[in-house]
């Protein structure tokens, strides 16, 4: 598929990011030179080794946990799997309770579901018209056999920013652990594991401009899991398989460069983002939010047309790559589930539009797609569209 | 950890291969390009989704498969655990049953002894002296609650080649699914799942040159599998998580550069394999071969030096990048599993040199290796070696 002969605007990046150069950079020479594997005692093994712990502890800094409490893995899925699977034993699931959001990734929900299957007692927990969890339904959820407390800490398509801390805060004192798949917050938002109070949290490399087949596992020292995949001793013997240097050099220098970047990143998309939103809602009548206006992620708009498909407004714009939030066929709407959860009506939520910027974006990028997104719906509207 | 300042020898393809420029060149444009997430329908998802399938139809080339039987992973571990885990209800473990042997990679005997803590009927065929599986073990092994036979191709200390053909058909004429980990065979010696006559196979990417951090599992059409990773609906709903494209191209072209150059690998690999056997027990007195001397992998030396420790030998070769098969901790010594299960005894075990060639090889550096390794020994027989 050839790139259209005319610029693209990107903005997809709560999908996936882009490898930055430095990254690519960074992980070239552990391809050539710490090719060893890491288990293996001879120097090119050392150098791998060295490399990985290395990276472990640029992870370690950008999320405020020791080195030790790092664990990489194959991405965010795995992750969000091996915390849900890891403490739940199956042949026993009727003695274990979950409780989640029912704004999860699929990654968290789908685990979650199928330890119900097994016998687990779950809790999904349901969200506001914000798409916001609300911590009082957490300590009314907790029983004697919740083995685990999981919710996110930003939406993927609203940007919702979770009350994890209170979470955190409300199961802890219970004695539940807690996780959070903070997939779509490291890079964009400061994360800081101590701060959240949370015992486990998710990493996705390529939400960060890291390649995808990367991830990392931040497990609270004290706190034990089952692997997922059980083999050789790698990763404390957490995670079997030989391991990377390469993208793990990927996800450290990804989070050296966030960590490095973050104050300004934070701004300079949220700049953009709102300049966007802005533009939008002045040349858009009956644009409507979905989620809420604060306590989002700083790069993330998710609007809707109401009355219009989100794709087919997109159909009419072939540079701008962008997300949907509904998927229409023939007469019949299905909304994102973030989006059935917060009770958005299908001819509200069919129109929603998943605008999400990045680090590659520009101000002139900005404008560039509020006009094309309005000039798209007004021909729509006026039935000049095709 | 400098190299030492004068030509190295890696001697430890079995251990990992480095990434072959040819692949790493694959790769570099799906980092740059295909950046999209391949389940997005703007052009860079399209793009990687493109790269994806073409990659899965490379792989499923070597193989024999077709492409929608081969399921990209993050590695040979991963593969293994989904097979086993995937076939056993865990809620309802003591209705299975698995067959595998003794000398399996751990991340097929640790998922297996998993399954039977929870539960599941666990056989672990023996091996004989040269490291081989009976098949007709295997027809003894299976029960009426058998969901597995699990026998490796090639084993990955001594080379053997496994009777898997054979033992597939006797466990399909009793209607148990097969699965073979592949990861040491595949990119050594021809590999066809239909000759083979299995129903899962493992492959792990950094045994042929290909990155770490990306296998595939064959999964043989109308067999299913629980899902490992839940999560979207990727990789035909096995397998959650983001695809990497440019993880995909390094095993894609690595799988196409192994089936042109097998050929002609085979030989060379066997000619220099074969010349340090020969070189070694000319000049070794008392050199062992562990393992059979035929129905070998072509690159695989296995040989134990009575009365040394593999550990010290390799510290006096300090250019040559090899494994050894026993840990030797004060005056207790630790054979491997693999060993172990051949019943080698221990004052051989312990001077296990475990030679494996590769690509990258020369006959000078071969013929190099083997007058390190003699000068070395005859030093420590002397006792003027340190």
């Amino acid at each position: 598929m050839p790139e259209p002969p005319f610029p693209s605007i990107y903005l997809d990046h709560n999908g996936t990011t882009p490898v930055d150069p430095g990254v690519l950079s960074a992980m070239q020479p552990c391809f050539e030179e710490a090719y060893g594997n890491p288990s293996s005692p001879h120097p090119p093994g050392r150098r791998a080794r060295e490399a990985l712990e290395t990276q472990r502890a640029r992870v370690a800094r950008l999320l405020g946990g020791e080195p030790s409490e790092i664990f990489f893995t194959s991405g965010g899925s795995e992750s969000n799997n091996t915390v849900l699977k890891g403490l739940v034993n199956p042949a026993d699931a009727s003695r274990h309770h979950v409780i989640t959001s029912a704004i999860e990734h699929p990654a968290v929900l789908n685990p979650a579901l199928y330890l119900a299957e097994l016998g687990a007692g779950l809790t999904v927990l349901p969200v506001d018209g914000e798409g916001l969890v609300d911590p009082d339904a957490v300590r009314e959820a907790i029983e004697a056999r919740t083995s685990l407390v999981s919710v996110m800490l930003a939406n993927n398509e609203t940007g919702a920013l979770q009350p994890v801390r209170e979470i955190a805060r409300i199961a802890r004192e219970r004695g539940v652990p807690v996780h959070t798949d903070a997939a779509q917050a490291v890079g964009k938002i400061p994360v800081d594991v101590d701060a959240l109070g949370v015992d486990f949290l998710t990493v996705a490399g390529h939400k960060l401009y890291a390649p995808k087949g990367v991830g990392a596992l931040f497990v609270r020292k004290g706190r034990s899991l089952t692997p997922l995949i059980h083999g050789a001793a790698q990763e404390g013997g957490l995670r079997g398989g030989t391991e990377s240097a390469a993208l793990a050099a990927g996800l450290g220098e990804a989070c050296r460069i966030a960590e490095e970047r973050l104050p300004r990143d934070v701004e300079a998309l949220r700049a953009m983002r709102d300049r966007l939103q802005e533009l939008l809602f002045a040349s858009v009548d009956g644009l409507v939010l979905n989620g809420p206006r604060e306590g989002r992620l700083p790069n993330t708009l998710f609007v809707s047309v109401p009355g219009l498909e989100g794709g087919r407004i997109l159909e009419g714009t072939p540079t701008l790559y962008a997300s949907t939030g509904a998927a229409c066929h023939d007469r019949s709407v299905t909304l994102s589930h973030v989006l059935a959860a917060m009770g958005v009506p299908p001819e509200v939520g069919m129109g929603a539009l998943r605008l999400t910027v990045g680090r590659s974006n520009t101000m002139e990028q900005i404008e560039e797609a509020a006009r094309l997104l309005a000039e798209r719906i007004e021909a729509l509207r006026n039935g000049t569209g095709r």
